[in-house]
């Protein structure tokens, strides 16, 4: 395999200034995988989901080259279920309903085909179940990136940090890495994260980009301007997992390839948030995503 | 002279998490100028003072190139004075007070030295006193900026609107365009302005960049992040004052220009923000401007 993921896979509903969408798929693995799937041909998903998931999605992740021995399936549960409705300006949310339904009871379990896998990314859910997939692992991986959220800072520091220690990415938002750190400034914030362990620490900042820290080195990678944004949801794992795809399929983890990775992430996200849930990530081609690339580099090229 | 400035020279109590400062040297007008004096010789302000403005800070004025006769002294009047007070995030601020002053009875002045200016700049002011120094130029100037705020599109939209048809840039932050175009997605707002009058609209985004539209073309500068904030006051000013310098320094208007341009705008106002009031502005060198469009690149370039 070229690349393990654990994360959700579930429903969502969907409010935005732009529409709504009930019940559609979503979940941080589905993002990340399919967003991924456009680098690598093998990829593996652990998660959890009920008897009501779609048969014909399942077998569509399939047919990307996605795995799905590590899904376990509850046939007379029920996937998890989470409702949002964004405000107008689409950078905020608020939560309108959570149904854990099955991953209140996921203990995740990496199948035998996955455990030798080189890039891992832990999509976010409880730190435990996190590092219990590091545990799963026949060796210690060649890149291991974290996604997290405010939420288990709050709930769970101790055991998040213990995954921390074992991650070569953090992939958090600006006010998360202020509050890890307890540092605002974020060149600060990232030298105290530094010394947690990751020594990427990507901070995502939705429509105003993503920046890397790499020690005292930093990168910026703007968020393509766009005509219309249906829908963000999701956006931050297919960011994530764009850059972990990408950087899965070149099979290094330097700077040069780590740069080049945030603007595939970031290429990948752009096309997330145009229209509802996984519907514009579902059957892209190789050449939207080459055009995409092309007004990045016009986006952000100059020389003096 | 190489550039005309129109704007505020004043005085502001500023309070910011990192600090107070009382009745220093503030305006739109000092620190576009300011800024400016690092890329043209001879510019000149338009401007009104009360006799209260040091008489050292005018001579440092001078000794940066910046010619006064446009500045009229009221002997017994007061300057402008401004007092803001920031949130903890530093993206946000109440104003404390206004005192208007002098500024109320001003009567903008352009000195004949200046009326052949080929680049103007048209700080934040009345749109009234912005379109008359516009009629007082002896010819078209080559390139006019406008910076402008929320203030005068909820009070004085129709006399906005007037000088804006008649600039080649317009400054604003993402609200405000959004406010002035009626749309939510930045890039629609550029094609709404765009048929407004000014052929470049910067949208300034403070910590999060800025971004410039040219008809379809976009270019995006980030803000370069620091370790230390201390006061974001004449941030935007700055930038603005690193951009028209830059480009009077040309003696160009072109795409490529205004991509530099907006860089060395960013540079200048990494600078200003890191001490309170116009103190870091005041003595920079050209080798500290340098070093920091080395970290810009760094920090955007990529290769694919």
């Amino acid at each position: 395999m070229n690349l393990l993921t654990i994360g959700t896979v579930a429903f969502d509903n969907i409010e935005t200034p732009k529409g709504k969408a009930d019940r559609v798929i979503g979940g941080a693995a589905t993002y990340i995988s399919l967003a991924a799937s456009y680098f690598v041909d093998k990829q593996s998903i652990v998660s959890i989901i009920g008897g009501d998931f779609p048969e014909s999605e399942l077998r569509h992740l399939e047919k990307k080259g996605i795995n799905l021995e590590g899904v376990e399936i509850v046939q007379d549960g029920k996937s998890f279920f989470w409702g949002g409705k964004y405000h107008d300006n689409m950078n905020k949310r608020d939560t309108l309903f959570t149904e854990l339904n099955v991953l209140a009871d996921f203990k995740p379990k990496v199948p035998k085909i996955a455990k030798k896998t080189k890039y891992v990314m832990l999509g976010n859910l409880a730190p435990n179940d996190q590092l219990s997939v590091i545990k799963q692992m026949d060796k210690q991986p060649k890149l291991i990136a974290l996604d997290t959220m405010n939420f288990w800072m709050d709930t769970s520091m101790k055991d998040l940090k213990k995954v921390i220690k074992k991650v070569d990415i953090l992939t958090i938002n600006d006010e998360e890495a202020r509050q890890l750190s307890g540092e605002y400034s974020l060149v600060n914030a990232a030298k105290v994260i530094h010394k947690m362990g990751p020594k990427y620490l990507v901070i995502k900042k939705g429509e105003h980009g993503a920046l890397v820290f790499n020690g005292d080195k930093k990168f910026f990678a703007p968020a393509l301007p766009l005509a219309e944004v249906a829908d963000p949801t999701g956006a931050g794992d297919t960011f994530a997992g764009g850059m972990m795809g990408y950087l899965a399929s070149t099979n290094k983890t330097g700077w040069e390839q780590m740069k080049s990775a945030v603007i595939y992430g970031s290429v990948m996200a752009s096309f997330c948030v145009e229209d509802f849930s996984i519907r514009k990530l579902k059957n892209l081609k190789k050449s939207d995503i080459k055009k995409r690339i092309k007004e990045f580099e016009k986006l952000t090229n100059f020389s003096l």
